[in-house]
């Protein structure tokens, strides 16, 4: 791994690169959003178990670039859905030295994407491996891994350390009972787990198994849910029991940022058709755009941050989703509107500073239209880091480059590696800080900014931001 | 400031950007489109008052990042709304003083922003000031551009021949008397300022006021407009009042590019709607797509230009709007379509050269898509500069690289600085002059075009396009 | 022409640049879409006329730009369509010498365009012209172009030769006896020209002169089209001339991307309606979102691979249609969605490995929000190269910048220069290459990939990648 990595090749720039990031290399790194299983930590026996188990099996960003080329899931050791079964007839690859192998015969397709950049830095950084991942290496390398991977010093807690984490953040839903959170508190372990607030199985009509979540959502609360009064009673006693386990935040997912007020009774009546399963589509888009509002509402009183992720149309692929489930790289990116959408909820809640909305986009044209303006004027908003398909070096250059002028380097919120990949925590947090010194430096280059400032904006990019909007 | 600043860091780039540069740096300032008050140069005792009433009360760039930050308004001296007064309750800082401080604190948020080079910019090469400004240095700064301000050397019309400004345009009501431009005809001073012929508050009928401003057209024209012959005979005098005072243009804000023509009997119909309070929302936008296009023909008749402004949403936040008013840093832009919308207008009037009409966008998802390939093929198109806030370096990076290669430079118009922060204009024309000097030369470094088209094309930017495009 | 040309100007990105163009510059022209007549090659005394004929009245990339600043078509030569004819009132310049004064008048106007500098390659490269065009050398190129043109070396065959060209694809309606081509397979020539299935004029129900086509389409194919399933059968058999005849691959444009699976009952009813002249609009979208499936479907059985070029909005001006008819420079991009349009095809056929559809867009916005992230998960699915107005130094760019990541280089096909103009096919070639060495050189200087992978890259680039997607 090059010392230089990512930074521009002008050596002027490239100079105040490599010291802006000099500045930051060693802090340490926090996670205030992702979806790494906290049993990791709270079992202090877990073992990763074979180098395909944690690196291909679990990873969409990995799987879907080899299914795009023709390779099955199945012939990765993608498990069919809990649904489906092996009895439906998948036949499902079990020989972990085989998988790899395909893996490895396919690496070059990782070529120039943030996935290739992350493995070769796990393998480098984490795992010591000094040769190029190929066919022929593949054996070899593979061995190499699965050695370290027994060894004491690859258990979750260990590497946690060795990453310098200080704190994580998982995203749990709202009937979780956060079982892991409990031990981990429990354990005198003193690694920093926290737990993030995310009621889209509830609060949104739509989502699968809705039904079954408000009864889980019941015994979980004590709070019997029959109406939307008591709804709202459930959902404020899971935000308090979550903010009891640490959580400073919330995260919610919708297709649209669509925000719409009902009143109690409009929403108690949608939410009766919904338990009676007859709410309709355009029910469900209301609710959860009425839903998002109460949401920001709670937050003004609890204090926890909120989170918004939109324009994911999830599981694409019937085929696939029949087959294998949800989070199979088959969730695609929609046009997003946020001027008009949001305009009822930041209308309400946005001139309030107590709130802390932070938006996310997997639609690049929000950004300098709709994203950077409006977080450069509401005090409750800052925009999130660029998100899934853009974490990325490309990805981070064009945020830089189309938000910053307009929202302020200070209506941001540094980075979240939003990872379910527990080993790539540090590579993506080192691409983020090099891009970030990068851009810094071309300001500096160019005589835009000093250098003394440069150096305070590069503090606030690695560290600063993010503990400010997540108030870790 | 850095003699280089803005410019590539490689060193081939710079030196051309140097050249390139230096070759245009003294020409004089074309102002054709913004929105100074023309009192500052009718009035030869005009004067700017505090560095806050120059600088920060005005200034909405300015006041909106603060606000962001959860800075009250009032606490920057904001002044509420002449409806609501300071009997609503609104207590508004006075000390100037103490604003200056608040500002000068958070300075560190503009970092890297359009709104913190014209600054630093300003404070240097217009007051020369030679530290930076923070906390500790604010009130020594405020001493210092205070004195400067006492001084004749810094009264408008002084500063007008100092930042070599060979033309300003103002932004006037269609029933606006002018009273200010006439006074300046009649003063013998020889600045050039014009007014531009801006008929929102009539022709768009959902304008707040609307009935009043119909009004104030009767009797400004002498046409009592009834219905709509009388409306666009009011409206044709009015042209002819604003060329008489020296207009060259009209601008047009709408918050879609829709057109369509409707019948004189339909246009009747809808405009007798209105006067009676009863046109709807519907009527309102056809209204006025027709009357974009009425406007076209009406250039055609007098010559001249026309500007389309499209794409804000004015006001988004309620509170704001209610507490102070329109212009307070926060009017939202929203995804914008020219392709179909411009249809009706450019299939009419769009073949004829005696047309020119100048598009902007907020949404630049447009330049490549729809802005370009339209002003690369119609005659009376051509592509106003990158608008507010992307009049940045980064956007006009975006500007130069989405449009030049289809539209071609010469369907563009150069430059406007569309600021009502006089003392800004000369940072904002540089910014222009250095990335227009930064893209070429890229050009050149690449061998896309020889140092000799490289010249030609920067005089272009600098001063002959807006020239031509504006007939100045 | 610089050497160097189009490479990054900083020293380090530029020599890797070098080398890795190096690497593919003498590699053959891989052409397989394109809109060159084939009657070029078929008939061996086929001449290109005067420099006018060759270079200006056939290019629409051309005169669009010249007519942009008020330069009627007329005087470029350009001929009325078929329908108006001379006796419409409409005088053309016959005087080529004049033209080409005209053209290099104002060639001014293609500085920084792809135009300008493909013509400039081609009055070098091509014609061995030392001198700029402009006013002044005009007559003299005139001379030295017509002088070439005359010689044996320049009839297409020759170029066709000296061009390296290994497989040139022609697009051919449905209907197209395929005259030319079978010529060309009897002539004994060595060079490749073969056809590609268009069958847009008789697929999309409100193309013009639809009826006539559907005749047409019975006469050729000897199946009597009286319904859904003689429409499909005489589809099927075009598919299988075309494919005899050396085709490889079908071509289709739509206004959107619009797919949904008809029952064959709907599909009959419909297309009964659209012969008796009594198709909606709507029963045309939906007609045309069904073949597409069909045609989808087609292709997984005959192995043609499939394109897609959707959201050109043809013919917007209504005066330039009327009087010159088609492809006269006035089509213009609209906004354009893929991920829910083409939901229905991508689930019925998208995972299915044997189809190949390849995806073009004239809607940058959809590069990274739906493009990429559809063509980095459906194996069926692959991007094509930056398309018409995007075919340029920054289009492409913006491409390598916005796909690669995410797609993946291994889920694109390299470049098709899509053109009428046949001696701007070498131009077009090598400025992709020079882009494509650029872009790579700048992932090697950053460290994001080493010169190994950046070469296997180049060659992907160059020919390796369009041969597997077009399977040539």
């Amino acid at each position: 791994m090059n010392f230089d990595r990512f930074f521009d090749p002008d050596p002027a720039q490239r100079a105040i690169a490599r010291e802006l990031y000099a500045e930051v290399a060693a802090l340490p790194l926090i996670c205030p959003h992702g979806h790494v299983d906290p049993r990791l930590f709270a079992d202090p026996d877990y073992s990763f178990g074979s180098p395909v188990d944690l690196l291909i099996i679990p990873d969409h960003y990995v799987f879907r670039m080899l299914y795009s080329k023709g390779i099955p899931l199945e012939s990765l050791g993608v498990p069919p859905s809990p649904q489906k079964g092996e009895g439906a007839g998948v036949r499902v690859e079990t020989d972990h030295r085989k998988i790899w192998q395909t893996f490895a015969d396919h690496f070059y397709l990782f070529r120039g994407t943030p996935t290739g950049v992350w493995f070769d830095d796990e393998l480098a950084n984490i795992f010591g491996v000094e040769e190029k991942l190929n066919s022929a290496s593949a054996q070899r390398i593979y061995d190499h891994i699965a050695a370290k991977l027994a060894a004491p010093e690859f258990k979750p807690r260990a590497l946690f350390e060795r990453f310098n984490i200080e704190v994580l953040c998982t995203t749990d839903a709202a009937t979780d009972p956060l079982t892991h959170h409990q031990a981990l508190k429990a354990s005198g372990w003193r690694g920093q787990i926290r737990p993030t607030f995310r009621p889209d199985g509830v609060v949104n009509l739509d989502a699968p198994g809705w039904r079954t979540n408000i009864d889980a959502l019941s015994a979980i609360s004590g709070v019997a849910v029959h109406n939307y009064a008591t709804f709202i009673q459930a959902l404020e006693n899971r935000r308090a029991f979550f903010k009891a386990l640490g959580a400073t935040a919330t995260d919610h997912a919708a297709l649209t940022p669509f925000t719409e007020e009902l009143s109690t009774g409009e929403a108690d009546t949608i939410f009766r058709h919904a338990l009676r399963g007859q709410a309709t589509t355009d029910d469900a888009t209301r609710f959860t755009g009425h839903m998002l509002m109460e949401m920001a509402r709670m937050s003004i009183d609890d204090g926890l941050t909120m989170q918004l992720h939109p324009g994911s149309l999830r599981s694409h692929n019937d085929i696939i989703f029949e087959r294998f489930g949800a989070d199979k790289g088959a969730d695609m990116p929609i046009g997003t509107e946020y001027t008009r959408n949001l305009r009822h909820l930041l209308n309400k809640y946005g001139n309030d500073p107590r709130l802390t909305l932070i938006l996310f986009t997997l639609d690049e044209s929000a950004y300098s239209r709709e994203l950077a303006p409006l977080a450069g004027h509401y005090p409750a908003l800052r925009l999130g880091p660029p998100w899934w398909f853009f974490d990325s070096l490309n990805g981070m250059a064009r945020y830089f480059d189309q938000v910053m002028e307009t929202a302020g380097l200070y209506n941001t919120c540094g980075f979240n590696d939003d990872t379910r990949a527990f080993p790539s925590i540090p590579a993506r947090h080192d691409v983020w800080r090099r891009a970030g010194a990068n851009w810094l430096a071309g300001l500096v280059a160019r005589h835009f900014i000093d250098l003394n400032d440069a150096c305070e904006m590069m503090a606030a990019l690695a560290t600063g931001l993010v503990k400010d909007a997540y108030k870790l």
